[in-house]
């Protein structure tokens, strides 16, 4: 079990990571009541597991459907009335059991339910213990605008137990796995080496090499939120793979690929773009593209219209002006945040990955 | 003009109140855009003065429906999505132009669009000017749960020009001069002996006097909330007459009185209640109950059945056990808080009041 601090503006919290990390949940007292919000095929596996490890008896569940369209302020809406039917009160305790639609949605209710009541994360995908459950930011859709509306709030604990990732499918395990990848790229020059050999042959019960994965890359995610709470401009660095990966996610409607799978293309064409504009050696690209492609396969990028892709990136709204703040790999364990990166080279590196031109 | 400070963990802020209060807006600068929250009406006849004096030539507006429906999450939803059609971003300025409704509404939208915007809080009733609007709290409706969900978020600033009420019906401005005397009451002896002699005469464009009045009022809620921003238990204070008052709106399904006139019958029951009491003596309460009803008819109680109104007395969310919380005023400008009331005086207190046998 490894125990990591998270020192935030708002309290400072433990991230647990490792099997029996829901015991954690024991030390938290003096609540009113206790209320869950997960997903009913997640509660049916893990229920039972949840219950007796937290130690809390008279726990209160809420459910929401699985899948993206969960994280609506409609359902924000259902998720209060529904506390305030179980009894729920300014001194009851939200634990959000799921992967990242619950986490983003319990951690927006509990924020507002009656202007805030404390919560735990207890991420059950590898995307959620290593990134989305970490670092306080709650968030909801509207509309087509993917989380335009949240907050800043920060849980009580976050608990990760890497055998409830067991359950996971294999695809959405490695969507996980892409994000621990961009983690170690940017950091963490060991974790990826450790990495690279393991990457292809990782199952959803490997739980002790998971265990292993997620506390060194969730302690990435911490070091980070921990210096840079607000995403001034550190936490830039967070975004490695996610400029073209939210665009390639925009311009496929989000139908085609899992989060983390426009990451990893995302991860493969600024590693392209860095080598392009000359801050990234091609021996070390090559690693990077190799390890992203040992994970498993990506859905294609075919029939994706470059322009498209290339007028959906996202602007850093903080400036005026909208300037694009590219995130690139400079060595393993480290990247550069520049805005200086010309169209051309941007659409260059696009174009290579998705004709499949570059390799690494 | 008067300019109050407030301190507010999340940053201080003042409160400007009197004619061409709106003119400090122009103080605020370096934002990317500014955008007006209001409703129809109200823009058409204050609109061209607000924006003269703001000196924002760029305002870009987005409209709500008049009335409570619109402090829903559904609104906030529609909100955010004409924000973003606006071009809002994360360096963007919301004001919010309106009552109780806009004010609420806009400061929760503000606290989570993009996670967090600044926003200007621009009153335009007695009852936004003298309370809803200072203080940092916000919230919307879900269901027929009242301001089940909201923040703690502090406006950048607020702006109190007392000729706007000039084009308030009379019965919004008494409704507002409720919450104001409320005010005298807990806390401002000389206030209410200045609102004593002018009730009765108050109408909406008697602008010198109700700049007066605002001013004197707002300083109230300035020093409480200032001194207890999170409602531990000093700003409790601030709920005089609302214990009764919030049974009486949610036992009429908030049609029958507007918020402050319930709040008014709610001042008469706790002024009764402490004189069965003995925490005040009747020839104040006579005071009171004068004060009260100088300012104008109240909706009638008929047909509310007692029962009713007192299962829905708010209890304390914050306490186990949800104790009711009694605000009691003592003296003209001192209340005490307490739980130690028999039921059977709160029945009495209610009763007298309902049935015209206790006029103070």
């Amino acid at each position: 079990m490894r125990r990591l601090e998270v020192k935030s503006s708002a309290g400072d919290y433990q991230v647990v990571v490792g099997r029996g990390a829901w015991r954690s949940i024991k030390r938290l007292k003096g609540y009113s009541s206790v209320l869950v919000l997960t997903e009913p095929a997640l509660w049916e596996r893990w229920g039972e597991k949840l219950t007796a490890e937290s130690g809390l008896s008279s726990l209160r569940l809420i459910t929401v459907p699985t899948g993206e369209r969960s994280k609506s302020l409609a359902m924000a809406g259902r998720v209060a009335s529904d506390l305030v039917a179980a009894g729920a009160d300014r001194r009851s305790l939200l634990i959000a059991f799921g992967g990242g639609v619950v986490g983003d949605l319990g951690g927006f209710v509990a924020s507002t339910y009656m202007r805030g009541i404390h919560y735990v994360q207890a991420p059950t995908t590898v995307l959620a213990q290593v990134d989305s459950a970490i670092g306080g930011k709650t968030a909801v859709n509207v509309g087509a605008n993917k989380n335009l509306v949240g907050t800043f709030y920060a849980p009580r604990l976050v608990v990760s137990d890497a055998e409830v990732l067991s359950s996971l499918p294999l695809r959405a395990l490695q969507s996980g796995l892409y994000e621990a990848l961009k983690h170690a790229i940017l950091a963490d020059a060991k974790l990826f080496a450790w990495m690279e050999g393991k990457l292809a042959k990782l199952r959803p019960d490997d739980t002790a090499l998971l265990e292993n994965l997620v506390a060194r890359a969730a302690a990435i995610k911490v070091d980070v939120v921990t210096r840079d709470e607000r995403e001034a401009s550190l936490r830039r660095v967070l975004n490695l793979g996610h400029t073209y990966g939210h665009a390639l996610e925009e311009a496929t409607g989000y139908r085609r690929f899992l989060h983390g799978e426009a990451v990893a293309w995302g991860i493969l064409m600024v590693t392209r773009l860095a080598e392009i504009v000359q801050v990234l050696d091609p021996a070390v690209g090559k690693r990077i593209a190799q390890a992203v492609k040992a994970v498993g396969p990506l859905p294609s990028l075919r029939g994706i219209r470059e322009e498209r892709v290339l007028g959906l990136l996202p602007r850093d709204k903080k400036a005026v002006g909208g300037r694009i703040h590219w995130v690139l790999p400079q060595h393993i364990g480290s990247v550069i945040v520049t805005p200086d990166v010309s169209p051309p080279a941007v659409f260059q590196a696009f174009d290579e990955v998705q004709n499949g031109e570059w390799n690494g």
